[in-house]
């Protein structure tokens, strides 16, 4: 794979304007603060290719569900991810000849992610009419530490020339969706004002109302003197505008600072959006730029303490992990009880929705091990609070007596994705959701929680699964038909082996927990279907071998292997027609391997490494969240080559653009995947009641892994090398871990060296 | 089941005005000929419950494919039938008072569909502010003569007051598609033009350009002499109108005759639809209506004459199958070649597109047995004329060298609907294709057409089959994952036994033809490849007994029959989740029964009962097509009840409204299965290389059955009752023919009586 930009261990380069590159750079440049999110387009005027997207967490639009054919069951709409309001835009005239990248000769071009501080610079020198040249250095960033903050900045500098500058300072609030149909506009205008220096407009949601406000105050200096002049203002409903004229000299550097606040009634409707949005830019004006900028610099420090990964000997796999980091606390912070972790993140409206099974089987161990475990419970009360919906959206689909079935896809606990092998059939997402209140509890021991919470999301999921196995006198077994597995490259499949896996054990970890917390919350009937279920539920095997079979007659399929599938033929999912993929043995994602890793303990090395050999060789990847499970088992079966392999694949899977759609926008959930992999699988760390083990597996090209793991609240510093490692405890209470097989306490504030 | 309306045997009446019953009056009471049809939406303004629709055969429009998620191979677009200009409408006002049923007291109410006919008169009495009473007779019919030409016809009578009558003639062109999301028209203005007692309004369809035009003619005469009076014309782009004021006396009787050409370039785009359309209407006037309905009605005579099935002993099963045969040829005289049998023929808009396997497998044998075989021929060289596109759209699917797969619907040979279960995968329609082309061969004897055009048909449909089926290392079988069988409430299943076995039989059949024709057109490398297939082909079938599987895992499913659903849950597609139907066990129509069906000769007696036994009573008949088939092998296997049963429920689908939706149009191409289970089921007629084999067997309730049949295009007509039979041979060859093993002659004009 080609790398798509220069590599450097904290920044993201591109020192090449190319337009072809463009929409990627746009995705992977992206900025966020958990609150709000920007694509990196220009903030200028741009005539090339582009897909303009500010996204505000939270916010959406409730599509009508539109298929040829209606089915029941079928979800009102599908939530669309809404580009908001432009706060980002400068137009810039220089002697009356418009900026635009696209159309002047570019001197040079120096772009810059910063993930160490957060901030997106670009450094332009464009050659103009008559070989006058000009500097543009633009400064971008969205305040961590007021999550309401956004802030431009532009120095421009006339090389070699003196002459006009026309600055047009404007907010935009008539933007569309480019997955619009009929460029229908999402946004209603409520209110806008200009003055000098200053304005905002305010909009709302068509049908869900919801309500946003950007404010801007500007200024104006020249060589840091502000400078006084008088803007025309200009306004127009959605569009707001201070212009102002300046007679620019040679070598002089102007520069504008735009500080923009938005605010959304989505947390309390009563918001006064306008009011609040106001006093955020002009409190932010009267603080001033570099204030805000080490305020905001601050917090990113603070997150990079406990959650940087320092690989060194290997700059590519660097960058990548940090970039995935980078990207996971743009997008989620854990602050806001109504947000979640949109596949997408701020980086793209593919999708739709905030909420997937992907945030509990990869973000939330993510989380729970690099930040307080009030973020993870953060994400779990986010289902609780939903666990009404997901009763009612099963009853929708014929389950009744509180059986729940969590949404595929959704914004606020309903449904809102519009696919019935999907909506209805994917219903593993439930599985995982059960699993990731295990894994709080195993990281936590915070019993309370399920007591007073968990017990009821567990007790309405194992309810949906008894609903959902039924009894098959053919096989003398329980069994369940008609589902879509992880791997989404099967459809309406019948005995899935990872969702009757998955359900089986739901049922017996809710039993487990109603015993070991002495609840009588369900009546012996039912216990006793559960505990029949449980002993008689139908797992597909091959015969004579440990192999677990995807599902049934997967081995009907004609056996062949990725190295089968020509060069033009990948990805499949954009060459082939959907039915063929179906009937094809590629596999999309990990399947039969997501449930051994979940389930780590239950099989031998022997069925690890057997079905791993069966499955990896089938598998396309052509999801994000594949490649890192596969890395992961893949070095716990110390073959280090392909975990290596796999492990780049994930970390750079956007920043190389592996599977060809970074221009949509970036695979924020499964960034999280790629943090596991480095910790689950070369650094070999899990975590069991509490207690850790430790097995690591480096690839050859690391010399040495450095990262810090929250265990119980308590921080831990790990440094790993080729035959050592040392355990730091900066916490206050005593863990206790393993490695090959022998136990070490590690007290507060005490180190451990381990040689092997 | 209640009567909708009621029963007679010649007419379907409605002698009272019920609200509710609107929409299904609106089809039920619809009419056409061939080339346009017209739900019976009134002439004048109503304001109560109502779908207005007038169809032009073969016109639509393109509408984007919407689905939440595009899948590689998806259709461009999905062929929406169109509303068309409304040619009926004529708006009365009397002394100022809006004549609107909805909205008046109702005297009385009788309206009439004639099915000897093909006439829809409507009389009411309506009583007006002050108590006055007036007469409106409606009479309505779209010419069989000629069809182009369409006719509307009131007679006003004020019964107890002399005042003004306003009557507003006119041609609306702004129609709208009840199924348009955001109330988008299909249609443009083209041109209009209004003059006394005629105008005419042109309109085309947007994206496809069809080009139409409505022209009329009127006229209004008092006591049968006409008025000289003149009109207030009025035109704005859509719409345009004659007003006329007329001074109205006690019981004298004023008539406005409408008299409307409709044109359109489907056949032939330079066709001058304006200058025809015009001519159309303006001849007709000079005609007059009494010639003109003469005409009509002759046609319908003919029709008759050659189609009718009499059942003396029985009204309700007489209207029924006279519902049918009348509505069939309604919709399909076959004499344009570029229309084909959609599912709502003239009488709704839903499901769109004008061509599905219901064509091949219900309505060519219809045709093929009520009227000359070039009707027949016709519908199999529409499939031929669009092999060229069935095998584009099998490559876009990734099948190759030739392979053609027709589409489910279509309106010109591209596919046209967008479900991937069904587009995708439902693939079976090519096999009914083939069948076609077998049953019509055994019928006429015309090797011709194999060896021109069936032939290539047949290559491109084997080429498909043997590219569907993979080898199965497993089952050591050629295997077919991934398709969705007749049996719709199951979706992407492997091994659908029906598939399986026609498909074996498509690749058969043709290795036959080309044998028997002596054609050199498949090299032998793959005739060994299709022979290996047919001789490999797996059918799932239970251990033990004779069942033959719907698909692999059927047994699988919870073993209930219909008789376990609650009356709540049926029709169980308007009550349960669409997961939930797919893992159930229930039938949405015959599948495996389906293909003994076809292939009876193939078959036991034993094996076809315990087959029947088997699926009849997990069949929940939610198709239309469904039913019928069921009827036949009921009636073969001596179960008179059930077939009795089964027929009433197919020949009085509509009629009594069985499936709760004749609201949104009636089910056309069922309506042939209602004939094959008349004249295959109880009349026990099947022809083999043109041959005939009787084996009636009546239902008590009859005490008659009287029909004709073609065969090799020789007219027979056959009556029969319990114990005796009489077979007249209307043609000029020699017929044979078989009962109970003994063969018979019937020479032409020479009638044959048989006592059993």
């Amino acid at each position: 794979m080609k790398n798509l930009f220069e590599i450097d261990e904290w920044k993201i380069v591109q020192n090449q304007y190319e337009p072809s590159k463009q929409l990627q750079a746009e995705s992977i440049f992206s900025i966020g603060n958990g609150s709000f999110g920007q694509r990196a387009n220009f903030e200028e005027h741009y005539s090339g290719p582009t897909l303009q997207g500010n996204y505000l967490g939270g916010i959406y639009y409730p599509d009508k569900t539109k298929v040829g054919w209606w089915k029941n069951g079928y979800p009102e709409y599908f939530a669309k991810v809404l580009n908001s309001c432009n706060w980002i835009g400068i137009n810039l005239k220089i002697n009356n000849e418009e900026i635009d990248i696209h159309q002047q000769k570019v001197i040079s071009f120096h772009k810059t992610l910063d993930m160490k501080k957060g901030i997106l610079t670009r450094n332009v020198t464009l050659e103009l009419n008559n070989k006058q040249q000009v500097l543009m250095e633009f400064t971008r960033f969205c305040s961590m530490a007021n999550t309401k903050l956004g802030i431009v900045r532009v120095n421009i500098k006339p090389l070699n020339f003196s002459g006009k500058l026309i600055a047009e300072i404007y907010l935009n609030g008539k933007v569309y969706n480019s997955d619009s149909n009929y460029d229908e506009l999402f946004w209603n205008h409520v209110n806008s004002s200009c003055e000098n220096f200053k304005g905002y407009v305010s909009t709302s949601t068509k049908k869900t109302l919801f309500h946003q406000s950007t404010a801007m105050e500007c200024k104006i200096e020249c060589d840091e003197k502000e400078l006084e002049i008088e803007p025309k203002t200009r306004e127009k409903d959605f569009f707001i505008s201070n212009e102002l004229q300046i007679e620019i000299k040679e070598q002089q550097t102007y520069t504008i600072t735009k500080y923009v606040g938005i605010s959304t009634n989505l947390n309390d409707t009563d918001t006064n959006v306008i009011k609040e949005s106001i006093d955020i830019a002009k409190k932010a004006k009267a603080i001033g730029f570099h204030e805000l900028l080490s305020r905001h610099i601050n917090v990113w420090d603070e997150i990079w303490k406990k959650s940087d990964i320092k690989i060194v000997g290997d700059k590519e796999a660097q960058q990548g992990i940090r970039f995935n980091i980078f990207q996971l606390y743009q997008t989620y912070t854990g602050k806001n009880k109504k947000l979640n972790i949109g596949p997408k993140g701020f980086t793209g409206e593919k999708y739709g929705g905030a909420t997937y099974w992907d945030t509990e089987a990869y973000c939330l161990p993510f989380y729970l091990k690099t930040a307080h475990s009030n973020v993870a419970r953060q994400l779990l009360m986010y289902r609780y609070n939903q666990l009404d919906k997901a009763i009612e959206n099963a009853k929708k689909l014929g389950f009744d007596d509180g059986a729940a079935l969590y949404p595929m896809v959704t914004m606020n606990g309903e449904e809102c994705h519009n696919e019935w092998e999907i909506t209805f059939e994917e219903v593993h997402r439930n599985g995982a959701i059960a699993f990731a209140i295990y894994n709080y509890v195993e990281h936590t021991g915070d019993y309370e929680y399920v007591k007073d919470y968990g017990i009821y999301v567990l007790i309405g999921i194992a309810k949906f699964w008894s609903q959902r196995f039924n009894w098959s006198e053919d096989k003398e077994a329980y069994v369940m038909l008609g589902v879509t597995g992880p791997n989404e490259y099967e459809n309406n499949v019948n005995n899935n082996w990872y969702t009757n896996y998955i359900a089986r054990w739901c049922l017996s970890y809710t039993l487990d927990c109603l015993k070991e917390l002495n609840l009588n919350l369900i009546n012996p009937k039912e216990i006793d279907n559960w505990t029949k279920i449980i002993q008689n539920t139908y797992l597909p095997k091959m015969d004579n071998n440990s192999i677990f079979l995807q599902q049934d007659g997967f081995l009907d399929k004609e056996q062949l292997t990725v190295n089968d599938l020509k060069k033009e033929d990948r990805p499949i999912n954009q060459n082939w027609s959907w039915d063929r993929i179906l009937r094809s043995i590629f596999i999309k994602q990990a399947d039969v391997l997501q449930g051994i890793y979940f389930f780590e303990d239950h099989f031998s090395e022997d069925e690890m490494r057997d079905n791993f050999e069966f499955y990896e060789p089938k598998t396309v990847h052509e999801s994000s969240l594949s490649p890192c499970i596969h890395a992961i088992l893949a070095a716990k079966l110390n073959k280090m080559d392909i975990a290596y392999e796999l492990y780049l694949r994930t970390s750079r899977l956007d920043l190389d653009d592996y599977n060809q759609e970074a221009n949509e926008g970036l695979h924020i959930t499964s960034m999280a995947g790629t943090w596991l992999s480095v910790i689950e699988g070369f650094a070999g760390v899990r975590v069991k009641k509490q207690q850790l083990y430790i097995n690591p597996k480096l690839p050859n090209e690391w010399k040495e892994l450095k990262f810090n793991l929250v265990v119980n609240n308590n921080l831990l510093q790990i440094k790993i090398n080729h035959n050592h490692f040392t355990v730091f405890n900066l916490g206050e209470e005593k863990i206790t871990f393993s490695h090959k097989d022998k136990w070490y306490d590690v007290l507060a504030h005490k180190v451990t060296h381990i040689t092997f």
